[in-house]
């Protein structure tokens, strides 16, 4: 361990704060991540918890297990309340106080409803797994009670689901609710037809996944249809409850909403007093620093990092991941500061719609359908963390890629009467 | 389907409700099974859930997967408010009506606190997904607060654990907690030896295991010893608080502590008005009707059947299971009133201490250690519902054994805000 070796806090286990901390794990020198979570979750994943093809340890690992390798890392379980800058410490919910010397902030982002929070309550986000359980829990019930449910209509609405927002999210929630009513659940139920329930993705922009070329995103939108999937553009929606949705005018009864439009960044911003964009992000310097607090840095969807040409990076687990690596490097060299301005490399941007269709765009080419998909499946299971996670995940996509059925069916309630 | 055919309800779709589902939908006779969960659960593992080993879509399948094949068995997801004999009508809470001509009670049971329901909170039992998620997150969350605790008093209390009840179920709880501890955490930890943890099995009576001989039960001690396990006999206990249990005398500060001492029936005498046991067992005769009511029968944890010598036949999911088979081939042949008796063959009792421990009585012969514990594992993957959990869950196991590791090591809060 160097004489000069500072104390790193990182708060957040997600893809930039765990590399920070393997970086530093590495070199041998202190660094402490602290989460509420005792887990890092693989966020790429989880709507397909959400839509009950994985369960949540496939794609979850507790982040001790993680570093366990690393003798100079530590990791505390625990909520944020403040930061004291002056005392350089950051201060837990129980009272604890944490000492820094470099704090490193890796919160990532939740979901925003534009200034709507009550409508959380009619249309579930999707960044937590406990949200997957929720929706996961909703979508199946909905099945079920349209089961038992005596009047048309509202076998109707309970079939029906709306996904709000055409990103990345949106697009595959939307084409795995298709595919769980079209393959697994058709041949379950006696009285409805589950491969005819409605699933409604609802952008309120004039196409979909603007992240992508045009071609792509048109690909993507036909093999949506294909599933069945009613593709509603240019449709600012507004959840009314649980029960209803407003969209182009009119009032549509679903059975559930889920809500895949707005992001916003944690609050961390508020613990220091930083300087964010309308999303709640920190702008950061090139060496991914924030302004005028040389000892504080923020990385992945908190902070928004700029390009070469000024442009801000996207919110994606990649930037997370290369930053938290550029970053970890840096400190552990105990490089010259500022350090030399972060830079990131895309890998190529993918969404997958369904079963064999996927895109790709590596920028200077894309790629599409079957293979795109096994290709997203390759990569998604190499990028998992843990051998047992890789083997697991593998074992069920290709069970239900053979028998189209999906294992974690469950509809648990959160209460312990369940 | 033949003329005479009747209507046949099945309450419960656990061991002994589907069977009866199963042989009915092989004879295409109608069956409709009504249950609170879409999910058949495999509760012999549910301990595994508990202690991080699997997840709960491992040991369960949808009940709608499992009769899917019959054409003539229809499930309903609703909860049952009362039965209307008068109208032989199941009358479900949101109101729907069920007609029957047989109705099959197969409830189950829960876990009962010898009339102190309050003991509930401070001491939560085993008996569903919801309970072992619940008793998961406490035991790893108490590892997590013992990291952080300054007070050497506070991490004793926080790394004790408490089993109550040394039954097979407390057995293989306080068994699982210890390996986990011992094996799967003890190197994941700054300033704690998770090793080092109490783990207290507290039985009222003065052996283990009473439903096994002897020198099984004594071995069983012996292991747990070993493990680390204190082993408290004809030690009364009181849980005073989630921090606190009364045993031999004294307050002992505590983590946590899991309830696996009493069982009770589930209430469906009432629904009824059926004679039952003190547990609330509801007393069947030979052809497991309920008497007096020639059309309704009990089966499993919520029956009371006797065997050829007038004893009780025990909890178990084999009982359960034959006397499901029994009766629903029974009911699918028609066979003339009363059915000839049910037997009950036992296919030998095991309860499993640890790696490579694990006891087996057959009755004539027994056995114990290494071989038992292959032969538990190999029968318990064998009787898993579907070729998909036989896989996952071998190939978890087989990961756990070389490697130590356990999978799901999620605290996950139940509340949205997780």
């Amino acid at each position: 361990m160097s004489a000069q070796s500072s104390r790193v806090v990182v708060i957040g286990g997600g893809f930039g704060g765990i590399e920070v901390a393997r970086a530093l794990g590495r070199a041998g020198m202190p660094v402490t991540v602290i989460d509420r979570q005792n887990y890092h979750l693989f966020q790429p994943l989880l709507y397909q918890v959400a839509t009950a093809a994985l369960s949540p340890a496939d794609i979850a690992e507790p982040i001790r297990k993680i570093l366990r390798r690393y003798r100079s890392a530590q990791v505390l379980l625990g909520e944020v309340e403040r930061i004291d800058r002056e005392a350089r410490e950051v201060v837990l919910r129980a009272g604890r106080r944490v000492p820094y010397d470099v704090l490193v902030l890796a919160t990532g982002a939740t979901h925003s409803y534009f200034g709507h929070p009550e409508w959380e309550r009619s249309a579930p986000g999707l960044k937590t797994i406990a949200d997957a359980r929720l929706i996961r829990s909703e979508i199946l019930r909905c099945f079920e009670q349209a089961e038992i449910a005596e009047d048309a209509a509202e076998r109707e609405r309970l079939t029906t689901f709306a996904v709000v927002g055409g990103g990345a999210t949106g697009v595959e929630m939307a084409g795995a609710i298709a595919e769980l009513a079209r393959y697994t659940l058709a041949k379950d139920f006696c009285n409805i037809r589950p491969e005819r329930a409605n699933v409604l993705l609802i952008e309120a922009g004039s196409r979909l996944l603007t992240a992508f070329p045009e071609h792509l995103a048109r690909y993507a939108q036909e093999r949506l249809q294909r599933l069945g999937v009613t593709v509603l553009l240019s449709s600012p929606v507004k959840p009314l409850s649980s029960d209803a949705i407003f969209v182009d005018g009119r009032t549509v009864p679903v059975g559930a909403t889920i809500w895949a439009a707005g992001v916003a960044a944690s609050p961390a911003s508020n613990w220091i007093g930083a300087e964010t964009d309308a999303a709640g992000r920190i702008r950061v310097a090139p060496d991914l620093s924030v302004p005028g607090m040389p000892e504080i840095f923020a990385i992945g969807d908190v902070a928004l990092a700029l390009d070469e040409n000024g442009k801000p990076l996207p919110g994606l687990a990649q930037v997370a991941k290369q930053e938290g690596v550029y970053l970890g490097r840096a400190l552990a060299r105990g490089l010259p500061r500022p350090f030399p301005p972060f830079r990131y490399h895309s890998r190529g941007n993918t969404a997958v719609i369904g079963r064999k269709a996927a895109i790709f765009d590596f920028g200077r080419w894309q790629m599409k359908g079957p293979l795109a998909w096994f290709f997203w499946a390759f990569i998604h299971i190499y990028l998992l963390v843990g051998f047992e996670h890789r083997l697991l995940v593998s074992v069920q996509w290709l069970w239900r890629y053979f028998t189209y059925e999906q294992g974690a069916r469950l509809i648990v309630d959160e209460s312990r009467a369940g």
